[in-house]
């Protein structure tokens, strides 16, 4: 084998999911069939890397200093989402339910790994919640670190006039029952809400 | 999102086994925390494809004129062994019982999708079969493609003195018989071998 496959190979391996074998496998397809398409890829890889970056009020990634929805006159500028990634705003954004702002901590808090608050920009949301926000909504992701995540931001807007939501946890729509675990059944059951009938 | 980041999550569903989901869960992997290795991942793709070619005696992918197993003077110059991809010459290498050349057709016969022996490089596989070669082994894929590619070869040497083998289907090492096809079972059947004992 030579020695730029090898490399091509050990370099496609930083890509997540991606082990030494499906790395060969893509090598070799590059290669033998896709060659336009890999220097295009080669492109897009160094263009999206020079040019992304994080946008100054949401801490989103964006091309220029203010996202496209933090630059939106239309959003709601009264509420706040709190997320852990960018990809949690995409999916946000594409059920089309909501309109208001976002601010995207780029993680959660993780003592061990080293992510404090200071690695989440917790000063910089300080900083955003204004007179103008009305409500901040705590969409961090539902697991151990996420949860601690939504408890210490609560925290921080405890003394203020701010309402302070955090995303519903319970059953998944489409799910069954019987093969949920015990802790999200036990959280839909708390977070049951009584049935308002049209009659 | 962005207009660069919309380009890197499409380009990266060139690779085979990619789908949107997964090009965009590495697309935010790679801006948020991989930037330097997906930097070198664009220098690695530009570089393999500028520099890989193919092998003027086997076919096989390989950076200079010769690869490094046809330049080798320590290989067995009396076996020929033909495969269908480059992937196939590694699998074979890594196993560690083969010691003569390749010779990679880059594909399998199919009529159909344009594939002659022309694409397979034929031409240059008949210039190939010198008198120094003594033996020919199809190592093409058990498929339908594979058996047939394998058949129109061997018909080519056919009148040549040069011994033209297939290597074994069967029962996989490590198998079950109950849980195998019934082709392969009937392939082993077939290819039953008298039990050598040494008493």
């Amino acid at each position: 084998m030579s020695n730029s496959i090898e490399q091509l190979i050990s370099a496609l391996c930083c890509l997540p999911g991606i082990g030494p074998k499906s790395a060969q496998r893509m090598t070799y397809n590059l290669l033998e069939r896709k060659r336009e398409a890999g220097l295009h890829l080669a492109e897009s890889l160094k263009t999206a890397i020079d040019k992304v970056q994080h946008c100054t009020k949401c801490r989103n990634l964006c091309e220029s200093d203010l996202c496209h929805i933090c630059s939106s006159t239309r959003r709601d500028q009264s509420l706040l989402c709190i997320v852990e990634t960018p990809a949690d705003v995409l999916a946000l954004e594409q059920t089309n339910s909501y309109n208001g702002l976002y601010f995207v901590l780029m993680g959660h808090l993780s003592p061990l790994d080293g992510i404090g608050p200071k690695e989440l920009g917790i000063e910089q949301l300080r900083a955003r919640i204004t007179i103008e926000i009305k409500e901040i909504i705590l969409a961090t992701n539902p697991t151990v670190e996420g949860e601690a995540t939504a408890h210490y931001i609560s925290n921080l807007v405890k003394n203020q006039k701010i309402k302070c939501t955090r995303i519903a946890h319970g059953v998944p729509m489409g799910g069954e029952l019987e093969y949920l675990d015990g802790n999200t059944l036990a959280r839909a059951f708390l977070g049951r809400q009584r049935v308002t009938t049209n009659s």
